[in-house]
């Protein structure tokens, strides 16, 4: 298993030490084979002998003349300070310590002394807890774990050995290993596996350690062969991706299977939350119905016209319709704002009535939101080209003209839409009619005359202020996409 | 889980009924759901109460309305002639009787009433044994069993209940089902799984069957995923495939990551042997080191240059060398065989001694194996066109013609090889050398003047009959791809 690491002999490992069996074959196979190496031993305060575990692993270190590190930490404190078991915090404080010593002596990979006995029993909680293929194939030989370092490796040479073989490799070479040195990964539920469990097992399979772990080891040749085909559907349907959000093309991830699915969302909720350490299979069937839901680690589904979001932070989502907002005009107002162009797309909002000579004489862009652009200009009535078009609202300009004014949607909002004259709808209504979803609304720019919506930007023009046969002149407003995104 | 199985409402549903309380539940929810159903029940003869238990549910199907088809075989005495166990033969009667009924009546489908809780046993089996992927993905809703038939699925529309839903269903409907109803599926391991293991897993996770039903359809579809990958390397690599053998393209296999190759050659092996019930990991690892190697089932791998074989016989992969046979002359020579043009051409032989007036004067073409023909030219010396190849042999024509023979290699037979005068090596050394594979040395056409063998036909020419300064005339013999590959 050696080879599978992936190991140069020129470069130092890191071999995390307890001063157990494993770890203290790990670490004479590893100079045996002539790579440079670091001890490092963490003490996890968790027991009184810890202290002197440390100590004991410090002298083989010197013995060998391998330079040595450690570090300790009140895993106990950490664990109740962060709502965390012993057992998860005692593995973030010790991986955190590991990779942070790893970086500093420039070393090649992080290597721990988990046999093929650590890994039957990952694999067989996996198994009972319905972890799915990507928890069924286990601890692969080498591995990044970008919580801990992004570049550094986690590599298990042992992962081939039984623990019987790591016994019998210390005996033979009297390596000093401590029988109770504590192995913290070992949560309850894990210890009955290894005490109660396997052994039961054996009874059905002798040789059910070396099964498993070459169950994972076939396993992780099938979930390399999926994660290519995972790679190419991701190309397809992600249509962008970043630190808050993953924005799938709903309609292409209709067209794939529902295991492909599952798959995107997995690695979608792990790009979010490298941290997450599981995603069950029924969580991810509901993701892969394509259905607004809750997935793991505060993350969500958010469907959205032909966008599938997943997000912890609605807020962070990308907005691709017009948006105003109430802080305009702020004390950051420059002139180039007050003339209707504004840095920030998203916080735009024009004053009209502090603009009157602008919108009785020139003609003007007001960027709504990134995307958009609202364009007004002054002519005469062509009543050939009288747009009936929601992006497109034209007005009696002699009526209109310097009562003018964009605010954002309120609660309560009513307008009476074109060709309902006397009938007034509640705008609230028209958001839900029109499936315009919740976040957007309440930054929707509305153009008002006075005090009357004249115009839901984009969606609906009013009775009110139409053009008549009496009309001259017209103010036209027109709702269009920026040709610059983003300034 | 009916809605996986793809029945029709419209074509009958043949149901497998033991009696039982999971076939009565089926019987009762496919009639429910109005699906037409023949009920079948197969008698194994294995205990007393059976032939009473096959009279019970011919009553049921009486009183529900529906036809009834049975049969019995004695099990025991047809596992004993073929070898197999009593589960094996009970299974592979039972199955024989139920696809030849379903055929008869012209069903859409075999339903059986294997629930969550037979899944969950079949996913822990594989689990224990090491089956890898394909075993742990458990039963299908919805399968072909090629064995039985090429275009009747199996169905297993209860696979998402469990026993405890079936029982209280049957008790809810007041069906009659009989308690002892022999599952002759159930080995010994699997009732140990049943009545013990699993209910001590339960401790470890109360919803275990369940959970390993889930397993089994989360890992269906990563199996459904990774065949399709399976599929385009298969393209890729598959030069020829049959009834008896498929042929790899070696270099484009070491192209792909061992995880493909298992699958291709598990593929492979179930495409010639559709019965093999199982192929281990380590079996699959070692075929996909692309050594030659034996697989499962009598079949074994075979290298030849580029090509890798998956094959049980030898003598039927496919032949691109020359080839003779020592059966001719045979008792059915024809007169064009007589004149050097046969219609086997892997059984072609020419005896040149028979044919004299046409060598001494004829140009001849004459067929080696469906693919090679040899020619033969008579003309003067022309010193410029002296060829040094392999693929072509000069002899002095006043020496060697009306002396000319054709016959296969013989184990002994030695020759001199050109530039090597006085000194011969043995022909196995030469084929040695040369990685001719084994199957076709025997059959290796040599060229003999008299007893002197003057080319190993393709391979190597002799110092013996070579054109000297006193040659007039000489016989050009070459080695040539047939244009048309199969008389």
């Amino acid at each position: 298993m050696i080879a599978e690491c992936g190991l140069k002999k020129t470069d130092l490992v890191l071999v995390a030490v307890s001063g157990g069996v494993d770890s203290l074959a790990l670490l004479h196979v590893l100079q045996a084979a002539g790579y440079p190496l670091l001890v490092a031993s963490f003490n996890h305060r968790l027991r009184p002998e810890a202290e002197s575990e440390v100590a004991h692993v410090r002298q083989i270190a010197e013995e060998m003349g391998l330079p040595f590190v450690t570090d300790s930490e009140d895993v106990a404190t950490y664990a109740a300070a962060e709502g965390l078991s012993i057992e998860e915090a005692a593995r973030e404080l010790r991986y955190r310590f590991l990779f942070r010593e790893a970086r500093r002596a420039g070393a090649q990979a992080v290597a721990t002394g988990h046999t093929a006995d650590d890994q039957a029993e990952t694999v067989l909680m996996h198994f009972l807890r319905g972890a799915g293929l990507a928890g069924l194939k286990g601890m692969a030989p080498r591995f990044i774990l970008p919580v801990f370092d992004a570049e550094i490796p986690l590599v298990r040479p042992l992962l081939a050995w039984t623990r019987a073989q790591t016994e019998s490799y210390c005996r033979e070479h009297k390596l000093p290993y401590l029988t109770d040195a504590s192995n913290t990964d070992t949560t309850y539920f894990r210890n009955r596996l290894r005490h109660e469990l396997l052994p039961h097992l054996e009874t059905y399979n002798p040789q059910i350690r070396q099964t498993l772990a070459k169950t994972a080891l076939s396993l992780q040749g099938d979930y390399a062969l999926l994660s290519e085909e995972v790679d190419s559907a991701w190309e397809q349907v992600i249509t962008a991706s970043g630190a808050d959000f993953v924005a799938f093309d709903l309609s292409q991830l209709r067209n794939l299977t529902p295991a492909l699915r599952r798959h995107l969302f997995r690695r979608a909720a792990f790009s979010l939350k490298p941290g997450l350490r599981d995603i069950d299979f029924d969580t991810l069937e509901r993701a892969a119905s394509l259905r607004p839901a809750h997935l793991a680690g505060g993350l969500k589904i958010i469907i959205e016209g032909n966008h599938l979001y997943l997000t912890d932070d609605e807020d962070k989502l990308p907005v691709d319709v017009p948006q105003i907002s109430n802080q305009w005009p702020g004390p950051e107002r420059s002139e180039a704002q007050s003339k209707g162009i504004t840095q920030n797309g998203v916080e735009s909002l024009l004053p009209f009535e502090q603009n009157r000579e602008i919108l009785h004489s020139t003609n003007l862009e007001i960027p709504l939101g990134s995307n958009w652009l609202l364009t007004i200009e002054y002519h005469k009535l062509d009543t050939d080209n009288l747009s009936l078009e929601p992006a497109h609202c034209i007005l009696d300009a002699d009526l209109a003209a310097g009562r003018l004014r964009l605010r954002p949607f309120r609660a309560g909002d009513r307008f009476e839409p074109l060709g309902m004259p006397g009938k007034t709808v509640k705008l609230s209504d028209l958001f839900v009619n029109l499936k315009i979803p919740k976040r957007f609304r309440k930054r929707w720019p509305l153009l008002l005359v006075g005090d009357e919506i004249v115009w839901v930007v984009g969606l609906r023009t009013s009775e009110r202020f139409k053009v008549t046969a009496s009309t001259r002149r017209v103010v036209s407003l027109q709702l269009k996409r920026a040709l610059v995104h983003k300034l």
